[in-house]
C-alpha cells in the first residue's frame, strides 16, 4: 500500500525529507570499478572494448569492425516495422522535431552608437555520442529524444552506442536509428561506451573522440558521464524516474482518481527505484487513489517492478492548502509534475522547480514520454533546481563577439586600463594604452 | 624565445599536437586530497571548515560567525575607493549587466490550433554560490563578472565565498561586493569554499546549500567543483588562460606588430601555465612579433611568469594560407581569439570554436575582460568546442510546459498508446487509453 502523509502530523516533516533524498545515488560504490573500465579504454583502445563488451554483453567480437552496425541492419529493420508503429514514430519524429526546432538558440549582434558590435554567435558542437540503452530495456523514444535535437541544432556527425546483449540488436532501436538518418552507431554499452566516445578509440575502423555525450543510463553510465564531464560536455546526471501530481480539492477533481492512480503507476513501473508522489488538499481523494492504486496494481505486466516502487517509494500527501502543497512540490522538484488544479494558469507561476509540467486531466504523463513534442530526457531527483530538460541547446555553444571601433576604445580605454591598473596586470594595460597612443 | 612553427615544416603535425595538450589538467593527483576535504565538510560542517581555513590562510577563525564578512566591511571598503576607479568599476557594472540582459533566455508557449499548448518556461535557480579567488590575486572583474549574470537571471539568493590568507580581505574585492549589493560572503578558500556551498554546513551562523556554482580558481578548486557536479550544477571546468590571433597578411597588418606582441603578453602574464598562441601567413610580420614580445618582455613587473609563458607555452605558427589558419585555430578552439585580417565578416562564420571572438585591431583582449560587457569568464584549453561563456543562462533553469486538450489527446492518444506498448510500458499506454475511454 502506498504511504498516506498529512503535513498537519507531527513527523511530518522527518517523513517529507525522507522523500526529498529519494534520488540520491552512490556513485562512491561503483565508482573504483567505473574509472578502471575508462582507464583501460583510454590506454589500450580496441582491445579494451572488445574485452568489456565480452564481458558485459556475453558474446565475442572478432575483429573492432564487429562492433559497428550496418546501414543494412538498420534499414531492414526499419522496413520490417508494421505500420502503425511506422506512422507512430514518423508523427513522434515530426512533433518533436517541431518542438525542438523553436527552442533553437540564434547568433544575436547588437550595435553601439559609436561603432562598436557586441555579440553572441551560437554554433553546433561538431561531434556528439549519444548513449542509448538496449537489450530487453530498449528504448526507441529515447533515441529519437537524443538524436532530434542534435540534428535540430546542425551537429553534423551524430554517433550512437548501444549495450546488445549476446550480440542480438533490437529491432526497434535499429528502425528507429533508419529513421533519425544515423550513419554511426555502434554494439557498445555500459561505461565501456561512454568512455570510446569520450576519449577515442585509435586504428582501424576506430571512433573518433565527441564533444558532448548525452542519454540515459544505470548508475554505471551516470558515474562514467560524471568521470569524463570536462573531456567533454554531459547532458546531465540522471537517476531513477519520478512523478509528482499536484491536485486541489474540487468536486469536478473527484473523477480524476483513476487517471492519477494510473499517472502515477507510470511512473512506477519503470523502475522499482522510481518515485511516485500525489500532493492534495482532498484526504477523501487521497485515500480513493490509494485504493485504485492497490486494485490497478494487480492489473500489470509489470507489477512487481512497480509494487515495489509504489511501497517503498510512493507517497500521498494531504496538505491544509493549495499554497502549502506548491511549497512542498517545489522542495521535491519532480523530474515529471501533473497539475490537477481548476485554474492552473494562476499557480503556473508559482511553480518554481519541474522538469516538465503536465496541465490538466487531459495530459497525462506518458503523452510527453512519446509524442507531445518536448524531451522526455529530464532532470531527476531534485535536479530540477539547477538542471534543464535536454535541449537543442545542449549540443550548441556559444562564442562572445566583440568589435571595438577607434571611437569605442577611445572612449572605454581608460577605464578599461585603471582596471587592469588596479589588479597589477601591466601588459592588460599596455595592450589598451598603445591602442590611445599613451607610450 | 617565443617557438616559431612553419606548417610546411615535416614535424609540424607533431608540434602542433603537442599546443593542443595544453590545457591538460591531471586532476588525478590532487583528487584523493580534494575528495578528504569535501568529505570533511560534509561530516563534520563548521569544525571542518575552521580547521581548513586556518590551515590553508594561516589564521585562526575563532567561530564560524567571524568568517562572515561583514556589511560595514564592505561598505567601508567601498567608501574608501578612489573617484577615478569607482567610476570604473561602475562603468564597467552598467556595461556588464546590459550586455547580460540581452542574452537573457524567456519563457515561451506556443498554442497549436487544437487547443493544445506546449512550452518552455524559465526560472532562476534560488541560491546560487560564486568561488571569487582572494588574496594577492583578487581580482574585483571577476566578482562582477560571476554576480552580474545571477542578478540579471533574477537569483534571490547570491552568496560568495573568497579565500582570505592571514584575515586580510581585499579591500577592493569588498569594495566591488558592496557596488553589487552582496548580502552574504564568506572568508572561505579553494575546495573548502565548493564543499561548504555545495553541501551546505549546518548550525548556528550557518550556510544554506547553493543550486549552483560559479567561478574561476586554481586546480583545487576546479576539481572540488567536478566532484561536486550533480550535487549542484557548476559554470564549466576552467584552466589558465589562453590567447588565439589569428592573422593574414597585408600591408596594413604590418603595422600591427606592437598591438599583437602586447595582446600575447596580456595572456602570458596570467599565468605560467598560460597559452599564447599567433597565426599568421606572414613570415616577416611572424619574426617581427617574436622580436617585439623579447624585447616587451623585459619591460614587465610579471617577466618571470610571462617569460616561462612564453617560452614553455607560446608559439607562433607560419602557414600557406587563411583558410590553413582558420582549421588550425578551430582545432585550437582557443579560450579569446583575436582576429586581424582585412575582412572578418567574411571569416566570422568560418570560426567555429573560441570563447570570445575579438575582432580588428581596435579590439584587444583586456577590453574583453574589464569593460566591454560580455562575460570574461570563458572555456579552456579546447573546451570552447562544447561549452560555452558564463552567462545568464547558467543561474537559470528551464522546465518544459505541456498542456493537452480533448481534441489534443483524442488526436495524439493512439499513437502514444501504440509506442508505449511496444517499449512494454503498460501503465503508460493505460494512463492514455483512460482518456480515450478504451477501457
Amino acid at each position: 500500500m502506498i504511504t498516506l502523509l498529512k503535513s498537519s502530523e507531527s513527523n511530518f516533516k522527518e517523513s517529507f525529507d525522507a522523500l526529498l533524498m529519494r534520488g540520491a545515488m552512490d556513485i562512491n560504490n561503483v565508482e573504483g570499478r567505473v574509472k578502471e573500465l575508462l582507464n583501460a579504454i583510454k590506454t589500450q583502445g580496441q582491445e579494451a572494448v572488445i574485452a568489456q563488451v565480452a564481458r558485459f554483453d556475453n558474446w565475442n567480437p572478432k575483429s573492432f569492425l564487429e562492433l559497428k552496425i550496418t546501414q543494412e541492419e538498420m534499414e531492414c529493420a526499419y522496413s520490417n516495422l508494421d505500420s502503425a508503429l511506422k506512422n507512430a514514430l514518423q508523427l513522434a519524429y515530426e512533433r518533436i522535431y517541431a518542438f525542438h526546432a523553436k527552442q533553437k538558440p540564434k547568433t544575436w549582434l547588437d550595435f553601439e552608437d559609436n561603432g562598436n558590435i557586441l555579440g553572441q554567435k551560437v554554433t553546433p558542437v561538431d561531434r556528439a555520442g549519444l548513449y542509448i540503452p538496449g537489450g530487453k530495456a530498449a528504448y526507441p523514444s529515447s533515441l529519437l529524444m537524443n538524436v532530434i535535437p542534435a540534428l535540430v541544432a546542425g551537429v553534423k556527425e551524430i554517433v550512437v552506442c548501444t549495450p546488445t546483449p549476446e550480440n542480438k540488436p533490437n529491432a526497434l532501436l535499429l528502425a528507429a536509428m533508419h529513421l533519425c538518418g544515423i550513419k554511426e552507431s555502434y554494439k557498445i554499452g555500459g561505461a565501456s561506451a561512454v568512455g570510446a566516445l569520450a576519449y577515442g578509440v585509435s586504428g582501424q575502423d576506430g571512433i573518433q573522440k565527441v564533444d558532448v555525450i548525452t542519454g540515459p543510463g544505470n548508475i554505471y553510465v551516470a558515474t562514467a558521464k560524471k568521470l569524463v564531464f570536462g573531456e567533454v560536455n554531459i547532458d546531465m546526471i540522471a537517476g531513477p524516474s519520478e512523478i509528482g501530481i499536484l491536485h486541489e480539492s474540487t468536486d469536478k477533481a473527484e473523477g480524476n482518481v483513476e487517471y492519477v492512480a494510473w499517472d502515477l503507476l507510470s511512473q512506477a513501473e519503470h523502475d522499482e527505484m522510481a518515485s511516485a508522489i500525489l500532493i492534495t488538499t482532498n484526504e477523501s481523494f487521497a485515500q480513493a487513489v490509494a485504493k485504485q492504486i492497490d486494485r490497478l496494481l494487480k492489473t500489470l505486466p509489470r507489477k512487481e517492478i512497480a509494487s515495489k516502487s509504489i511501497n517503498e517509494r510512493g507517497a500521498i500527501i494531504v496538505t491544509q492548502n493549495l499554497e502549502q502543497s506548491l511549497e512542498l512540490m517545489n522542495k521535491i522538484a519532480p523530474e515529471h509534475l501533473e497539475v490537477f488544479v481548476d485554474n492552473p494558469l494562476e499557480i503556473l507561476p508559482k511553480i518554481k522547480h519541474a522538469g516538465a509540467i503536465f496541465i490538466g486531466e487531459n495530459t497525462p504523463e506518458p503523452i510527453g514520454d512519446y509524442i507531445a513534442g518536448p524531451n522526455h530526457t529530464l532532470p531527476t531527483g531534485g535536479s530540477a533546481k539547477f538542471f534543464s530538460p535536454l535541449s537543442t541547446e545542449h549540443f550548441m555553444k556559444k562564442s562572445s563577439i566583440i568589435s571595438f571601433s577607434k571611437q569605442g576604445i577611445m572612449q572605454l580605454g581608460k577605464e578599461c586600463g585603471i582596471l587592469a591598473h588596479t589588479e597589477g596586470l601591466d601588459a592588460h594595460q599596455n595592450a589598451v594604452s598603445i591602442r590611445l597612443k599613451l607610450f
